[in-house]
């Protein structure tokens, strides 16, 4: 069985992803744990830092579980990577990336957020940077500056899911995003 | 001098451009703009009327202001979109796109907010697929699908603005759009 925390932890990662940090109720977290104030006041002691928290773990484990696969990857590295951008199972298009949303909604108002937010964004970036890396190193590709392509890339997928999110439809996000693969296959030698 | 109902517009653009629609407070609008309730309700019945409204003149003035120069370009026409793009003076960067930020905050919960913001997203897409078709009319470059690449166009400059929000430094928005630049040389003949 989850523990308290875990469970707080969960409900929080929902709310805020459907909602928004602003507009997530911390009562409503707590009725739908079925918990009191006091008690979620031992784990955490503000609604600030559950958000702190869901970022550390929840977002992080989502973008290190979905893209840290790309780096046990030893062959067609660059197709691969863009197999697994594309695949989109379960994903729900009309709320956006887990991510991207909290970095948008508080990078600016908050530097705490923005610093915790960062560190994940970074890790993104460096599991791509060191996939490119390789599959330059393995002649797949040709690119002398990986790192400002790595940024591309995120940058790249972050906005094709924008534009799902701002029609509501997932198909935006194929169509679009079939123009960075058209980037990396002119990269191939 | 700007009529009443102009000046309740730019102040509310502005507030939610920095504040987010959500955290965008009626009463400090009326304050800024030295006005009390009764005489914004006789332009704007609601916040989400003055909104609506922010999107439909004031956004989309944004948009075609800084976009619909491109249609006029008629020669090194990729390279010219490139300069327009990457031209950026007194562009707020920790504070991102006035237009995505909006999109992403109120597409998936108000339907209202969502078509009107589409409209505008849409004229953004629209002017660059219409340069990118004359830039294949003119056989500067080569591609068979312009629609896709116009919404990956305006797809990675919103996530090259997002990355530079993130990390409220515009310097990641250069380096980063510089791979769209590299995307674009790959197909000039």
């Amino acid at each position: 069985m989850k523990s308290t925390r875990e469970k707080l932890l969960d409900i929080a990662f929902d709310e805020i992803y459907h909602n928004g940090y602003a507009n997530t109720s911390v009562d409503k977290i707590l009725k739908k744990a079925n918990m009191n104030k006091g008690s979620m006041y031992h784990f955490f002691k503000s609604k600030k830092e559950l958000g702190l928290a869901v970022i550390r773990e929840r977002v992080n484990e989502y973008i290190v579980g979905k893209y840290g696969a790309l780096l046990t990857y030893e062959e067609n590295i660059c197709d691969e990577m863009m197999k697994l951008i594309k695949n989109r199972n379960n994903f729900d298009f009309s709320c956006g990336c887990k991510l991207n949303n909290m970095m948008q909604e508080l990078s600016p108002i908050d530097k705490d957020f923005k610093e915790a937010l960062e560190i994940v964004y970074l890790k993104f970036e460096n599991i791509i940077e060191h996939v490119l890396d390789k599959a330059v190193a393995k002649n797949e590709i040709v690119h002398n500056d990986t790192k400002a392509l790595s940024l591309f890339v995120v940058a790249s997928i972050e906005g094709c899911l924008g534009t799902a999110k701002k029609s509501q439809d997932g198909n935006f996000f194929q169509t679009c995003i079939s123009q960075l693969e058209l980037l990396l296959n002119s990269l191939k030698k």
